[in-house]
C-alpha cells in the first residue's frame, strides 16, 4: 500500500448566507475541502477536477502550498467555474439551493494523471455517477475506495449509482440520503442494506450529533466536537470524509482500529471548517491545534466502567 | 454520603400507539421507571408517588421484588390512578398527547418517609414544581439533588421552574426543553445557561442521539445504543436518569469521572427500556445482560490517536 490519495470532486465558487453572516463568491466544492482536509496528514493528495478561466490563480497556489498535487485540474479557457449559491436556516440543519451554474462541469471528461494510477486509496467525492464510475476504471488496482454522494443523484441516476456502489469499499451518506437509498427508517437497517448493495463499510453522517462507522459488523460512533458557534457547515462532510482519507493514507492501514482513528481525525477537522465561512478555519490550521482538539475527542468520549 | 436513593415522580396507567404497534393501560410514569432502573444497582431506592385504588397490587410486588421501596406511595381509595394516553409518529421523535387524565395527580401532597429524609441522593421527576420544592423543602441536606422538568412546566410554572432549578445540583431536560428554558439554539450556549441559573452540572438528552453531560467546563458526550428497532420510547429519559442516579448511589461518588460512568450506564438501561412496550424489558434485564451492553458501549466508542 503506498501512501497516494486520488480525489475526484468539484472546485467551485460558493456564495453562502447562513445566520452568522453572508459571503460571496469564496472558493468551494468538495474536492477543495477534501484536498486541504486531506492534506492535513502525511499522504500525496492529486485532485481531479475542472475549473473555468475565472479561476484565480491563488487558489492552485494554496492547493499546492498545502502539497496537494493539482495536475489533475482541468483548465477550461472561454468557460466560468461551477457556481452554487445556497443558504441555512436559523437550526443548520436545513439548506435552500439558491442557484447553481454548472459551467465548466458538463465539459468534465476526468483524467487521472499517469503518476496516481496506482494510488491506494481512491476517493470517489460527490458527482455524476458515470464521472465515478470512469475514474474508477481508469485506476490500477486500488485497495480502498470511498465514495460519497446526493440526493440529485439519488433521484435521477439510480442505475449508474448502483453500479458505483456495487465496486466501492466504503459510502460515506448523510442521514436522510441512507434512507432514500435504503427506504428504511432505521439507521442501523439502512447500514446493512447499504452493505448488502456492495460496500463492507458504511458511514452515516449526522451532522452536529457526529456520525456512525459500520465496518462489516463492527460498529463505532463517531463523536461530533461540541461548538458554541457555526458559522457555515459547507464542507463539514468532505473535510471529515477529506481527513478520514488523509488519515488511513498516511498509516497505510485499512483495519477497523484504523478506521475509527480516521473517523476522529476527520470529525476534528470537520469542526474547524464550520467555525468560519469557506476554507478559512482549513486554511489557517495548524497541525498543533489540529492535535489538541483530536486529544478533546478523547477526553470528550473516554470513561470507566 | 449513605446509598439511599429518594425518588418523587408520577405512577400511571399509559396507553400508547407507535409504529410498532399499541397496547392499553399498562404500568407507567416516570417514578415507575426511574425506580425499576435504579434497581439494577446497589442502592436503596424509595418512591415518593400516589395511586388510586385501580392500582393492581401486584405492581407494588413488582417493586418490591425489584428493592425498591413503595412505604412513600400513597394508596388513595375512591380516586383512579394518573392515566396517558399517547402516540408515536413514524420517525419516533415526534409524539403526541391523546389524552390525560390527571385523577389522583390532583390531590397528591408528598411525604418523604422518615428512613429516607436523609438519603443523600434525590430525584425529582418531572412534575409541578411546587411539588419538587416541597419534597426538597422535606429533605435534611442532601448530597446531592437531580431534577427533570418538560415544556408544561416551563410555559405555565416558570417562576416556580426557576425557584427549584436554582437549587438543584443537576437538571436533566432534552435538547428542546433546553431551548425553551435559554432562548438558545446553540447547545452548549444552553447548556451555560443553564449552569448561570443554580445547577453546576446540565445533562441534556438528544434521544437516539444521546446526551451530553456538562460539570462545571467539563464535557462529556454520552453514546446512545444503535437499536435497530425501537418500540416504545416512553420512559427512556427517566430509565436514563434513573441509571444514572443508582449508579451515583452505588458508588457514593460525585466525581466527573463517577458521572461519566453513571451516565452511560443509563444510556445503557435506556436502550433496553425502548426495546418492548412500557417496562417489559427493564423488569426482565439481568445484570449479566447490562453489563454485556455496558461493555459493547465501551468498544463503540473506544479509540486509539
Amino acid at each position: 500500500m503506498n501512501n497516494k490519495l486520488l480525489v475526484l470532486g468539484t472546485i467551485a465558487y460558493d456564495s453562502i448566507e447562513s445566520p452568522s453572516g453572508a459571503v460571496k463568491k469564496i472558493l468551494g466544492g468538495c474536492a477543495t475541502y477534501i484536498g486541504l482536509s486531506a492534506s492535513k496528514f502525511k499522504t500525496s493528495c492529486c485532485l481531479v477536477s475542472i475549473v473555468g478561466e475565472d479561476f484565480e490563480n491563488s487558489y492552485f497556489k494554496l492547493f499546492e502550498s498545502n502539497g496537494v498535487d493539482t495536475s489533475g485540474v482541468h483548465f477550461v479557457s472561454n468557460e466560468k467555474t461551477f457556481f452554487w449559491s445556497g443558504r441555512y436556516l436559523d437550526n443548520f440543519n436545513d439548506r435552500i439551493t439558491i442557484e447553481t451554474q454548472l459551467n465548466v462541469l458538463t465539459k468534465f471528461k476526468p483524467v487521472v494523471p499517469n503518476k496516481f494510477l496506482d494510488a491506494s486509496i481512491v476517493l470517489l467525492g460527490n458527482l455524476d455517477p458515470n464521472l465515478q464510475l470512469d475514474v474508477l476504471n481508469q485506476m490500477k488496482n486500488p485497495k480502498f475506495v470511498i465514495m460519497d454522494t446526493m440526493n440529485f443523484w439519488i433521484e435521477g441516476y439510480r442505475t449508474k449509482l448502483d453500479e458505483i456502489i456495487s465496486k466501492v469499499d466504503l459510502i460515506s451518506v448523510n442521514e436522510e440520503e441512507a434512507r432514500q437509498l435504503t427506504d428504511s427508517l432505521s439507521i442501523i437497517d439502512s447500514a446493512k442494506k447499504l452493505q448488502a448493495m456492495g460496500p463492507k463499510n458504511v458511514i452515516i453522517k449526522k451532522g452536529e450529533h457526529g456520525a456512525i462507522l459500520f465496518c462489516d459488523k463492527k460498529i463505532f460512533q463517531v463523536p461530533a466536537f461540541p461548538l458554541k458557534k457555526i458559522f457555515d457547515p459547507t464542507g463539514a462532510g468532505d473535510s471529515f470524509i477529506g481527513g478520514f482519507a488523509g488519515s488511513l493514507s498516511e498509516k497505510k492501514q485499512l483495519s477497523f482500529q484504523a478506521m475509527k482513528t480516521a473517523a476522529v481525525k476527520g470529525s476534528a477537522i470537520a469542526s474547524f471548517t464550520v467555525q468560519q465561512f469557506g476554507t478559512k478555519e482549513l486554511e489557517n490550521l495548524t497541525f498543533r491545534k489540529l492535535n489538541k482538539r483530536i486529544k478533546e475527542f478523547k477526553s470528550l468520549t473516554n470513561f470507566e466502567i
